[in-house]
């Protein structure tokens, strides 16, 4: 299928809409439609149905800026949670990455994007005032710094420092180091190197 | 992201429903899912919308049972084809693939499946019915058995060979052989073999 002709207008557009999804090719674009057209009418609306409500009718935690069903997400509503810990990430799926470890009890802030010149994307994207207020109002002890080791992902957590250090609180960002079950032969010079720098205690119980 | 936890009922509806999908994983529905978040209302609408149209509204050509948007789908009804010929396909699918090669000026038949006791479908369950009005008015010279090389594939060219042999047409079915680019070398022994068996003349202008 080299070229596409196709016998009907419907099909075309389904499939064209399919292909515009990121690694999504003209070919798995079609196989995708081609199920859809096969299956029962009530199963094909509600796939498009959970989409579309998602789009319309998602909200944003008005505490951390993440995606919620209710004015306050289901995190920052938990009274049980460490509500003194901010752990600053770019996106909800480092939110639902870091909540599926169950090793983390604080707070999130979603920025919504990090600082990239390229993409046009600077500071005032990213949901700043929304962070300085919770810092404003107090009882934060620590912000963990979860982003990417890119270079936009350095420069907003050194714009972040720099902007939120006049408020006297701790500043971390999550280890790099060896993954676990990863051997050492095999890992780059420079998470080897970051892996050895800031070792951590052995024996006696830690670690 | 071993575990998910959403954030979101909406969210996780909408990852569910792409996952259904035939080879997309959680993570990758997550990821497409993610993406349509960050377009625009009006494009999530377009996307979710040309699914539920396709399915509610496609229509099958009263004649070759081909995905049409009309009665009579657009090569039944282009009088510049050779209406003598008929290429019996498994789905639209192979339709689109033969009328990409810009090869075939005759007209097609699709079956809607293959005959497969295992999963429950019988001579009863394909168009076969439809293609024997199609024989009965006459004018067909040929039937071209254009079934994948399967056990199935096979059962159900055999199947109708013998339903409509009666007819007195001419049967024949798509050549197998090595395909262009492919080396010789790498070819299976079935392929190779039935490449020499159906040898075709060489020189003069042929081939």
């Amino acid at each position: 299928m080299s070229t596409f002709s196709y016998p009907s207008r419907l099909l075309e557009d389904a499939v064209e809409q399919f292909a515009k999804l990121p690694g999504i090719g003209q070919k798995t674009a079609f196989r995708l439609v081609f199920h859809l057209l096969r299956r029962p009418v009530a199963e094909v609306e509600a796939f498009s149905q959970s989409i579309e409500r998602l789009r319309k009718e998602v909200k944003y935690c008005q505490r951390c800026n993440s995606i919620s069903d209710t004015e306050v997400c289901y995190v920052c509503s938990d009274s049980s949670r460490d509500n003194t810990v901010i752990c600053v990430v770019e996106s909800i799926k480092e939110v639902i990455s870091i909540e599926a470890t169950g090793q983390y009890r604080g707070l999130y802030h979603v920025l919504g994007g990090v600082i990239s010149p390229i993409d046009g994307i600077g500071p005032s994207d990213l949901s700043l005032d929304l962070l300085e207020h919770r810092l404003v109002q107090g009882g934060i002890r620590e912000l963990i710094l979860a982003l990417s080791p890119t270079p936009e992902g350095d420069t907003t957590a050194f714009y972040i420092y720099r902007k939120f250090e006049k408020f006297g609180i701790i500043f971390t960002t999550i280890a790099r180091g060896i993954p676990i079950g990863d051997e050492i032969e095999y890992t780059d010079t420079l998470t080897l190197g970051k892996s050895i720098t800031h070792r951590v205690p052995f024996g006696n119980g830690k670690e």
